[in-house]
């Protein structure tokens, strides 16, 4: 039994840095439960003054290489995050036979399945639960403690950025802009905040929990994703009077039709425990034939939540080579399962208008729908003006495609002046 | 490696049948992740009635030593409960290098240190994620993905039946009594309800997650116990009106003073995510000092729920045994730290008392907590009849030897008829 892990860490930004102040301060902790000693070797970092003094000299590179070919390195942990040049660390390292740990969501939701295979060929584990949550444990708990559910849903708010914005519109009616900026005066936000509203972020993590919970590789680029930049004050308020919340929902489910997996904006229920996740918090909501309906919740974001979950995985790798043992968490993707494209996926639909107010105008509007199998449930209507209307209509269950063409009839309708908003109501 | 690993079932009640249903329906996927087959091979139940035909006959037996001796059985499920005859037979099971399987709460909050230790000399496996929070990981996700933290609280609602109740009550304005009898009549409670009502059932829960959350073995006869046969609909509703929930809560917290583990009623903050877990469901809200906030939220009972925990288990036993590892649930419990009496805890307390209602009264009650140091942080007063008055207070953070001093005094006062309730204020 090997007596001491040598960890090296590629990256001291934020996650980095609270990596590194966990393995040293929870040294012997650790190192009780693990059964071997887990010592930091080398830390690199391109940016030097991000060291700020708190790594010794000795221990700090500026090279990553001299992290991936340390000989006495056993783990390489991975925070830089992106694509390249991760990527090619990542596949040197596991070509070099030291296991792994990253946080990296980009990366794993788009070449996870190599990288997976790689690890598994070369005998080393490659770990990734703060690649998904943050700190929140998810990945390992879905794949080890469910392993004996099918999984039928995954929905997840794994967005902290949208998430406050959301509960910021939403608190202190406020528009979709002035949340955002005070997002970013916050934090919370970046100067760039594409990846978080457009949803490209809980799209990569959708990807990830997707393939774990069918057991079928999905990428991030097969998610469909609509960010929340089109959530106007008004649907919030809609939402609210008909018993909703609207919350940026990363949906992973399946059926006998193949898998279905989207990233959007949805009114959820107000009762649904998901509802009342708010701020910067993460949940993901999972759903097994089994056990039923569980919820993981938490910190998304952040320097020790996503430290945690890092240094979670460094212990195990660290008690796996003490008990030479490896792959528990290699690729579970053996089954290739078909995706549904969106037009086929199924959802109900919150649908706001507005139009003309004169008398007719909602029986032509009802006419099309019915035209295109599309049901309603529920429609909400109120003056605007002394001229228009605005027409909130909530539906059954309808195939994504039926409703979009019942929406481009509609939106030619001459008493129709605008389509402006279609949110799916999940739940 | 292994080809085949050989499960053998002890109790064929509720789980244990589920536990066959899983494996069985599942055992495609169970196989292509683990690496190796998982097969049942016997299931032993002294009712054979029980058997009900859906298990082949050649595989059963009613003497649970044919499973605990069977050479090709690998890994041993526990779940009949209770103290004895499951010690002896998971001991024996052990002293056979068995890997063992348990959901048996009052066992390993009993006896979970001497038999982890036999496990980790035997060279085998004790897993026991189903005897905490039924079908939701939590001994795994707070071992494992948490072994960076020091973890400072756990609060748990663990016990389904009384959480039934107490929601029975809060959402129907019911008493204790006729919500227990729904509780029966529905199958929630059982006839002999004392394990659920008293607090037993979750003091050994929380027993078993301090010992994880601390490294430091805490036995259920350590844990301070309050049931809530005490709560009376007028506590519900001034909660209610105070903005709190009443949860029966198993709270375990650490500080220099010493680990703190208790069972008992408490009013949460209604905002606090515990406050809103109702009816059967459980939750486990984990505070560590890198995650920060996490709860774990499902059904905390059930066939189904508590059969994929076990499933999970016996799952990474099997993919131990493929890659030649144990251990790693090994005990944790590396420090023996010490534990406050109830009388050295903290608190916030609610209390709840019947006085005369005539001028001077209040002033003499609130002398009697100042002399305690017991400083008060709000006061309801209301008439309850022409001669009596209902007084309810809120105090600060203090000594419980404090607050039951005063109290003992008030009880005394002349003025004072009924000392009504006291409850704890956590969250």
């Amino acid at each position: 039994m090997k007596k001491k892990i040598g960890v090296g860490i590629i990256g001291y930004g934020t996650v980095g840095s609270g990596v590194y102040y966990i393995l040293t301060t929870k040294a012997h902790k650790l190192s009780m439960l693990a059964g071997v000693d887990i010592e930091v070797i080398r830390v690199a970092e391109k940016r030097p003054e991000l060291f700020k003094g708190e790594v010794p000299a000795k221990l700090t590179t500026t090279d990553a290489y001299e992290v991936i070919n340390h000989p006495d390195i056993d783990v390489v942990v991975e925070v830089i995050g992106g694509i390249e040049p991760a990527y090619s660390f990542i596949k040197k390292a596991l070509e070099n036979k030291k296991h792994v740990v990253t946080a990296n969501k980009a990366l794993m939701a788009s070449r996870g399945g190599a990288l997976l295979a790689l690890a598994q060929s070369q005998g080393v584990d490659l770990y990734f639960e703060a690649s998904v949550g943050g700190g929140i444990p998810i990945i390992r708990p879905l794949k080890h403690c469910l392993a004996g559910n099918t999984i039928r849903r995954v929905m997840g708010i794994v967005n902290g950025t949208t998430n406050y914005i959301l509960t910021k519109m939403a608190d202190e009616n406020t528009s979709f802009e002035s949340a955002l900026k005070e997002a970013q005066a916050n934090g919370f936000a970046e100067a760039d905040p594409t990846a978080d509203i457009e949803g490209h972020d809980a799209a990569a993590k959708i990807a990830i929990l997707a393939s774990i919970a069918f057991n079928s590789r999905v990428t991030v680029d097969q998610v469909y994703t609509e960010g929340i930049t089109s959530i106007a004050y008004e649907d919030i308020a809609y939402a609210k009077e008909m018993g909703y919340a609207i919350k940026l929902l990363a949906l992973a489910k399946e059926d006998e039709g193949g898998m279905d997996v989207r990233v959007h904006p949805a009114m959820i229920p107000a009762k649904h425990p998901l509802a009342s996740v708010s701020g910067v918090m993460n949940a993901i909501f999972v759903e097994g034939d089994a056990v039923g309906e569980v919820m993981f919740y938490g910190p998304g974001a952040g320097k020790l939540p996503a430290a945690s979950a890092i240094v979670g995985d460094v212990f195990e790798v660290a008690q796996n080579i003490s008990h030479n043992k490896i792959g528990s968490m290699a690729c579970g993707c053996f089954e290739n399962k078909k995706l549904k494209t969106i037009d086929n996926t199924e959802s109900r639909y919150y649908l706001r208008l507005e139009a003309v107010d004169k008398p007719g105008v909602l029986a032509k509007i009802a006419k099309v729908f019915g035209d295109r199998n599309v049901s309603l449930e529920s429609v909400i209507q109120k003056n605007t003006s002394s001229n228009y209307a605005e027409l909130v209509f909530g539906t059954h269950m309808v195939r994504d495609k039926n409703l979009r063409e019942a929406l481009k009839t509609i939106e030619k309708l001459d008493v129709v002046t605008k389509v402006c908003n279609v949110l799916r109501v999940e739940g």
